[in-house]
């Protein structure tokens, strides 16, 4: 059975603009990796409505999860709740089970839930909460979509909490040659080779070390029986 | 007159597999931003033609321009340069400009220009070859669609190639203030200020620093001018 496959949606101006440099992908590509969701598109865009609403449905129809990072916070540019309860089609308003949280919270921390943090109890209906230890304002999975905030602790977080709940595939495993060779040199037989394991994903990364131009070849695959036998026949094609 | 718009595909299975941290996307967002391009939308796929295609053929008729990272080497995994061709419906094949360049190159290094790296050379009809100062072996643009090595070195002197013949508009220029403040204490007075300022864009960021809230609030436009007066009023509003 092949795996799952998952998309994600990063959310953000600060992204896009260079001012912030996006850590949460490669952090949600290597979990899905290790539990076998194959993460197959990720797409970033601006704190925009109508191209939150219009990415959210499209990955949710491609693919069988999407995760989103960010806009989830208590500011006005925080728009991404409301987005996704417009994808779906649903109501969203300030949901008991969330404030309730939210309030047991900012009593612990003596400051007021003001109509500002309020806006974080908005949940669409029929969401199932996301929980959050690091900050307690919580994320949500309505559908296929999983909706996490953008602070990286606290996505991480999140992703601890949602990623038990999916269930997996035969996790990919991966397994490096590294040759000192330029890739122009190995590419004819690396082709072949690729072709001989068609159930095997090859991938060649060239690098430059003090001089030398190298090829970092990946062999990707779910049996691990398999990638050795792969591996060893690549070995022998490429003595050290 | 508005800026021109630009989107940007990332071609590669190992950044989805969280093998590989992209760095690309934040080096192009920053280069952008400085010369008055508006980043609106990045997306990543793997190393798949029909992915690939169809991301190519949205994202060119919905932006002014695409750049694109990643998959133009000489190996069996490198299939954006026939993507791109196909994108467009136009013809591929070896091209004796770029045939000349990589001739010159290995010729110089004593290697043999086989049948692999002359893949290097295979340019779309009706492309402009994107010089490469690194390891010539040259990108291009077809249309709005600029192709660039995914290696970072290359991406960004194959950035530096091109950017300077198209036309930016008015740079977008920030401008930050830190507030020790939790972003639920000031986000009603900041989405009142927002709404003042509706020509710029007003965004918050939260962060944690030795147990204590803050939001770095920053504000985005092009008239250094108004930003000034903007930035006024807000450290009035919420004095250090």
């Amino acid at each position: 059975m092949p795996n799952p496959t998952a998309a994600m949606l990063v959310i953000g101006d600060e992204i896009l603009s260079g001012r912030t440099r996006d850590a949460n992908m490669h952090y949600l590509a290597g979990q899905l990796t290790e539990m076998g969701i194959d993460l197959k598109e990720v797409r970033v865009v601006s704190d925009d409505r109508e191209a939150i609403i219009t990415s959210v449905q499209a990955l949710s129809a491609n693919y069988a999860h999407v995760f989103t990072s960010g806009g989830i916070g208590p500011t006005h540019d925080d728009i991404t709740a409301d987005c996704i309860a417009a994808a779906f089609g649903v109501h969203i308003d300030v949901r008991a089970d969330a404030r309730a949280l939210l309030q047991a919270h900012y009593d612990r921390s003596g400051l007021e839930l003001n109509a500002a943090r309020l806006r974080m109890a908005r949940i669409p209906d029929g969401a199932e909460l996301i929980d959050n230890p690091v900050s307690t304002a919580p994320g949500f999975s309505l559908g296929n979509v999983h909706v996490m905030a953008g602070v990286p602790s606290v996505f991480t977080a999140m992703v601890a909490s949602v990623l038990p709940k999916l269930t997996g595939g035969a996790p990919l495993l991966s397994r490096t040659l590294r040759l000192f060779k330029a890739e122009g040199d190995i590419a004819g037989p690396l082709g072949a080779f690729a072709d001989a394991y068609p159930d095997l994903s090859v991938g060649s990364y060239p690098f430059q070390k003090d001089g030398i131009y190298g090829s970092n070849i990946v062999v990707r695959g779910s049996d691990p029986e398999r990638l050795d036998m792969a591996m060893a026949n690549l070995e022998a094609q490429f003595p050290a």
